[in-house]
């Protein structure tokens, strides 16, 4: 029996090429573009089944934990989940998730997949992954260079060369960046292919060129794992340790400098939807070239694509716009300048814009919270809390709170009173009175709070655990 | 000492060409459009000071009573509020607004305005409108005629003629329909100017011409007024006798019929706001022609106007839009296209879509509702009860509500329990208790309502008063 490819998943990302359906506090893995699931689901059940061991590494910012933890859940799965104090870049996330699969496995085989990428077929990706395993067994860094289907300007490109082994992987005799238009439209005839940023290898291989080429990022990873902490089932890298690593791309620390570099040619869809254009090429169109995701209305339009999150967005008489609409922001943008929504949300945010980074819903470990309505001495919540989730005990100085279960079942903790609460129970807590609640249900509990009374906010409110 | 206008405030229109922040249950007089004011409340004042009677007549929709309601009392008028109980175009309106100011005043002179338009010199239009006195004393028919500043398609034109009355007013020579463009570019040169729609006349002089030309019209309206009841300080105008009138415009059934006609030329910036086209143009722009009201941020465009509600509204590298933003729906449009609204709203309405006709928040008697989140067994609703508002005796079969109050003072009354309310204080009502509450402050009251139990809605409802 063949041995299982222990999948890595590298979620990075900061959430502004895709704004305003991405922010900081939520990047595109999180997000689901019309297929029902996030890009991080589709990824791990990607990542899953025959040949593919059942307990995925994955590496991600400390900030979105909860966002992992509850995409693990809704799977089924276990996972290591390795979070990174800051950013790094990929070497050394790669670095740290390949010394995570050895501690299973001196001669494990990890496949490294970024969790925002969209493809579209899974079984060509597995069938692909799993072909490419016996030269990562011999020692190859393999990365999976796609077949391009356009000119596009927006990857880097691989020239596979001779035989690596067998025939259907292949040394790699170039790598080169983002090429202008006419030099991707040549690379087309050329047997260019688009460098993924999907690999597999032996972890020990890959650690071996890591310790040869980047030796102080195998030195601060390897730290940072030892010295890691075991908080809640996440691995907490250590921060002092991890912020020593350079940052630096695997691409340039290692595949474009080893001699073990080797390109697997694939043929599937593939898109790391690194901008809207990028989603709109994505996704089924009309025989006007319009699409719709979420609730849109187009007339007499063509090359028209519309994200709408929660709202009805219409567009009438254009030609060639991408139109996201979310709860708190509207982004209009041609179609072919989407490269610059990057450059938008900086400017957004230097203007002191909150919504170029956090949007309205915040992920605790408990569920989510989110502002439904405000006033200058008010606010008022929706709080769900997921099954077997509570928020521990606090209290608030200055603002008391009334809460309304609208659905579920919970248990209250009011100063010394125990409640149960089902639907349609309230509470009231006044300023100063510590409080909890658990969700006692089989489901999600979902909580009304207004609070009046200022401050609003975590300044006010003294935590106990 | 002259004699005092009385205004007639038409307060028509169906709320479609400026969707979608004007719906059928807020069109645009009840919209501000960046100014601070709405423009019912722009064309009140504007008709308000020396020479004006101090009570003008308005008549309005029944629907909008509220909304109207609202306008007065914010800018502490009394006015005759006549209801008209169906659509029946602007003769009708007007011989209803003529029969009314004839009960003051036998003599009576009328000043007839749309309450939809936009005219930013308020001095200028006084002057012009007192300046025309003398020929509506003599029995003109006057309407104010605009000189263009433009070839506009969207308007219908006047060609003034030989001499009225004195020098500035003359007799219509022509009235000619929406020209096209080569026409309207014609008219500039030669003394063509826009049909504005607003007029002044003697009441009786104005009714003598109606008898003549559409006596079916004067006979529904006496009718209307002779039977119409008064209701919490308005004038409903009897409905069946009001529908036997018939339907048309001021100007095809009078003005482009009696020989009475005469125009006033004048020149101050006027606008009939008849599309997102016509209100980016009569908004402030910057070197870029690009304008924003509410909250937007235009980047790397020209040629774009956002008008944003209650978010963030961004566009970039764009040329030639409008954005209109509002809490449940979004309209990108083309420059030049906007004419194209209306029948988007058509399509819209036929596909199911509530968004095209109605909006989020709900005008009562005592102030306004607005739903905030739901879910599918919950809705959080906020409430607004404006001073000395009451929410009259009843109770729901099936479901309970919560109330809290989040700014203000209340009296409110749970079968026979009453309790006073402050900010912070909070009630349950069991499905089925009869509930009532009145504002006791000096400002808005603000509570947010959660229920829960289905069915939601009127039809769970039972009133007492």
């Amino acid at each position: 029996v063949s041995k299982a490819l222990i999948p890595v998943v590298l979620s990075g990302g900061s959430g502004t090429r895709l704004w305003p359906l991405s922010r900081a506090d939520r990047p595109k893995q999180f997000l689901n573009f019309g297929g029902g699931e996030t890009l991080i689901e589709a990824t791990l059940r990607r990542c899953s089944g025959q040949g593919f061991d059942p307990r995925p590494i994955i590496v991600a910012a400390e900030s979105h934990r909860f966002m992992v933890r509850e995409t693990v859940n809704a799977l089924g799965l276990e996972a290591d989940i390795l979070l990174e104090p800051m950013r790094r870049d990929s070497c050394a996330a790669i670095v740290a998730g390949a010394l995570q699969a050895l501690q299973r496995d001196k001669d494990a085989l990890i496949l490294v997949v970024a969790a925002d990428h969209h493809i579209l077929d899974a079984e060509a990706f597995a069938v692909a992954a799993l072909s490419a395993r016996d030269a990562a067994e011999a020692g190859w860094l393999v990365t999976f260079g796609i077949k391009p289907t356009a000119p596009a300007t927006g990857y880097g490109y691989i020239l596979p060369g001779q035989d690596a082994a067998g025939s259907t992987t292949k040394r790699i005799a170039r790598f080169v960046e983002k090429p202008d238009r006419a030099t991707a439209e040549a690379y087309l005839t050329q047997g260019f292919v688009w460098n993924s940023g999907n690999f597999l290898f032996k972890a020990a291989a890959f650690l071996e060129q890591a310790q040869l080429l980047v030796p102080d990022i195998v030195r601060a990873m390897t730290a940072a794992l030892a010295k890691a902490s075991h908080d809640m089932g996440f691995l907490r890298l250590d921060a002092q340790a991890f912020a020593a690593s350079p940052q630096i791309s695997v691409d340039f620390a290692i595949m474009e400098k080893t001699g073990r570099a080797a390109v697997k040619v694939v043929d599937y869809l593939w898109s790391d939807i690194g901008s809207w254009d990028a989603v709109a090429g994505a996704l089924p169109a009309d025989a006007s070239d319009n699409s719709v995701v979420g609730t849109g209305f187009i007339a007499d339009s063509r090359n028209v694509s519309i994200h709408s999150i929660d709202r009805l967005t219409t567009v009438l008489g254009c030609d060639g716009l991408v139109v996201v609409t979310t709860r708190d922001a509207v982004m209009v943008c041609r179609k072919g300048q989407t490269e610059a929504v990057k450059q938008l949300v900086e400017t957004l945010k230097a203007a002191g814009h909150r919504e170029a980074e956090g949007s309205l819903r915040h992920y605790r470990p408990w569920g989510n919270h989110e502002v439904i309505d405000q006033g200058p001495d008010y606010e008022v919540r929706r709080i769900v809390i997921a099954r077997e989730g509570a928020i521990s005990l606090q209290s608030h100085g200055s603002r008391s709170e009334h809460w309304i279960l609208v659905q579920g079942s919970a248990l209250a903790t009011v100063g010394d009173h125990k409640q149960a609460l089902t639907a349609n129970g309230s509470l009231t807590i006044p300023a100063g009175k510590t409080h909890s609640i658990r969700n006692t249900g089989d489901g999600d509990l979902i909580l009304i709070e207004v609070h009046t009374g200022v401050p609003r906010g975590e300044a006010d409110t003294t935590r106990y655990s």
